[in-house]
């Protein structure tokens, strides 16, 4: 059954009931000095939480902390800083990252064990806790502060991503909300992203780790700006339960739902990017090889460069599709882009190329292979690469 | 032992006894058509002769021709084309590559069997034969001819890649030669690279596949310029025999020193690249890991990027690393940067920021990771991505 689902105008993280958030400029990036970049999101009922955390081995101090104190299953807050990321800062980095959530739990009244951490920005420089320790008292939290947290977290992400769902069930009704920030080193299994959902569904610590695991599958593992992830990335889930009990469907659909639209968000904004491309594979053999393939096609150097010039240039579609190790057979693969078939059972159309290139010239781009070996099917998404992707990452730190 | 291995100045794939090549201008990209895009490779004597192939699962059909043809271990000469790679292009697609050597058998006077072929270009178009055929003709193989191949061979190539060692061995000598072209599509496991190499050396055929695997693991298995692989790629080599029986040790010294030369000149070549990357990983648990990390951050979008601006952005470095999948202690690892210590046992130095930035600006720019796990080690290289690799990319079949 699917659930009813409305998508709230201006829904932000705070749109459940409880939550409070809010944020301010705490200087941490010295060429950014006004940037609000220091964030708390924060519930006043005790919260089930879940995480999911980087696979990246060198992990930075405030995911080591959070995974930590997530194995309870239960948080009450977040801290979040943008313009560093407190990676690669050894146990310096631990400390300061424990002194932000003290910090944190000071100004709030609660224990500093039920707060978690997330920073993001330049890897490898010490977190600057002369400017954070001032800055967190101006910190003011507000039922309406979701936008100020989502503005707070970005870093060469050029809009925030946010956004909140109602569903309504018997007489009842829940909210699901989430900011999100991306841009670069970007990459199925988690990337420079950070994402905070949050939810005032009464849901088990157990259900609510399932259900976060499901729907960040379909959604941030299934995006790629750039093929490389960070020492940084997490997603959290809180829930308060001031909503109540509800459907486990209708919470699992709507949480799949934030979470796609909030990573579409991610791939969209990817840093440089001018489109999105979604990458729909069919007929594969097992969800893993579909998975696969998408992920490795919309990953593709080659592929993206192609989409940003709006170049018909099938056969890097092919190429990276030979490439990403799945079963392929040539002589049985169709591919389209957008409604247009330009190979089918493997054998290249003669096709309308200006047609072609208005369709890749559009800010959405789909692209869809059908292997016609089986019945998987998966969708990734990613975005164009740009002579802006380059310049950007040449210049990030000097 | 060390052989005494020299290199013959102006060397090329022809250097060796016996071994002859032309190329003409057959017209093949319509955007180009006076570039020399067709040439030929004999060996006026029987050669055994071994290959390495895509591990794309889309195969072009010179290669699935090719691959076939070397199961004897034997081949007499080789035709190429740049401009059209042949590939997606099913049935029609094989008919035009066996057609193509049957035309170059024909033209010098051996079997059909005896020609491999190779091409390289646009994915999905066929190879125009009306334009082949009456241009083979005009192919005229001398003892000389090896530049002309070179060239013949190049699509956004910038220079021609060529060499040749020699090697005395007691009162005799033998020479190794070969030419390659890459560009873009280039990645570990091979690349859209071809790369032939000729030899007067008398070997056996198992042991001539036995070192060219070797050679070809430490060199073109260690270069990406952009994560990409082709269906097209391969690396053939001959050996004729006319200079006799050789050491096998000195072989595979010199057949390590010309594949590497020539696949340092493929990454260095880069589409848009404007300096060499390479990157060293010392300590490791062991080869495999040792390749990997080497090959993984060589690959980095981030990586290539900060190198381009010559911005010391370490963080990326150590973030690939982590991404690699090899087993990594943050407290352990020590990067440089040339000489220069950037991170030791994990900890953030202090550093000459000009300093760094020198480092990174000269056109080969030398990186280290000792992970201090272990005793193996490895080196990949690759190039920085540049504005114009994008430029290159976008507008390439428009």
């Amino acid at each position: 059954m699917k659930a009813g689902i409305e998508t709230i105008p201006k829904g932000t993280v705070t749109s459940p009931e409880g939550f409070f958030a809010g944020a301010t400029s705490a200087g941490i990036n010295e060429k950014a000095r006004d940037k609000p970049d220091l964030g708390v999101l924060f519930s006043e009922a005790p919260c089930v939480a879940a995480g999911v955390f980087t696979t990246n081995r060198i992990k930075a101090a405030p995911v080591v902390l959070s995974q930590q104190r997530l194995k309870r299953g239960k948080a009450g807050a977040v801290v979040v800083n943008s313009g560093c990321a407190n990676a690669c800062t050894g146990e310096r980095g631990r400390g300061d990252a424990a002194k932000t959530a003290e910090l944190t739990a000071k100004g709030i009244g609660i224990s500093p064990e039920e707060v978690l951490v997330a920073s993001t920005g330049v890897i490898g420089l010490p977190l600057p806790m002369k400017r954070i320790t001032p800055a967190m008292e101006q910190v003011i939290l507000s039922r309406d502060g979701g936008h100020e947290l989502a503005r707070a977290m970005m870093t060469t992400d050029t809009f925030a991503k946010e956004t909140a769902v109602r569903v309504r069930v018997g007489k009842g009704e829940f909210t699901i909300g989430g900011v999100a920030k991306g841009s670069g080193m970007i990459h199925p299994d988690l990337a420079t992203l950070l994402c905070f959902l949050t939810t005032d569904a009464a849901v088990e610590k157990g259900f609510l780790k399932e259900a976060l695991k499901k729907a960040v599958d379909v959604s941030f593992s299934m995006i790629s700006i750039d093929g490389d992830t960070s020492p940084n990335d997490m997603v959290l889930l809180m829930a308060n339960g001031l909503a109540g009990n509800v459907p486990a469907d209708a919470f699992e659909q709507a949480l799949e739902q934030v979470c796609t639209y909030l990573a579409k968000s991610v791939a969209a904004d990817g840093e440089g990017a001018t489109r999105l491309i979604e990458l729909t594979i069919r007929g594969a053999r097992s969800l893993a090889e579909a998975r696969l393939a998408a992920r490795t096609i919309v990953s593709s150097s080659l592929v993206k460069a192609a989409v940003h010039g709006a170049d018909p240039n099938w056969g890097r579609i092919m190429a990276a599709l030979g490439r990403s190790g799945v079963e392929v057979e040539e002589a049985r693969t169709d591919l389209y882009i957008g409604d247009m078939a330009l190979v089918k059972a493997g054998r290249a159309l003669p096709f309308n190329k200006r047609g072609a290139v208005r369709l890749l010239e559009k800010r959405e781009v789909a692209i869809r292979l059908d292997l016609n070996l089986g019945s998987a099917s998966a969708t990734a998404w990613g975005c164009d690469l740009s002579p802006e992707y380059v310049t950007i990452n040449s210049q990030y730190m000097t």
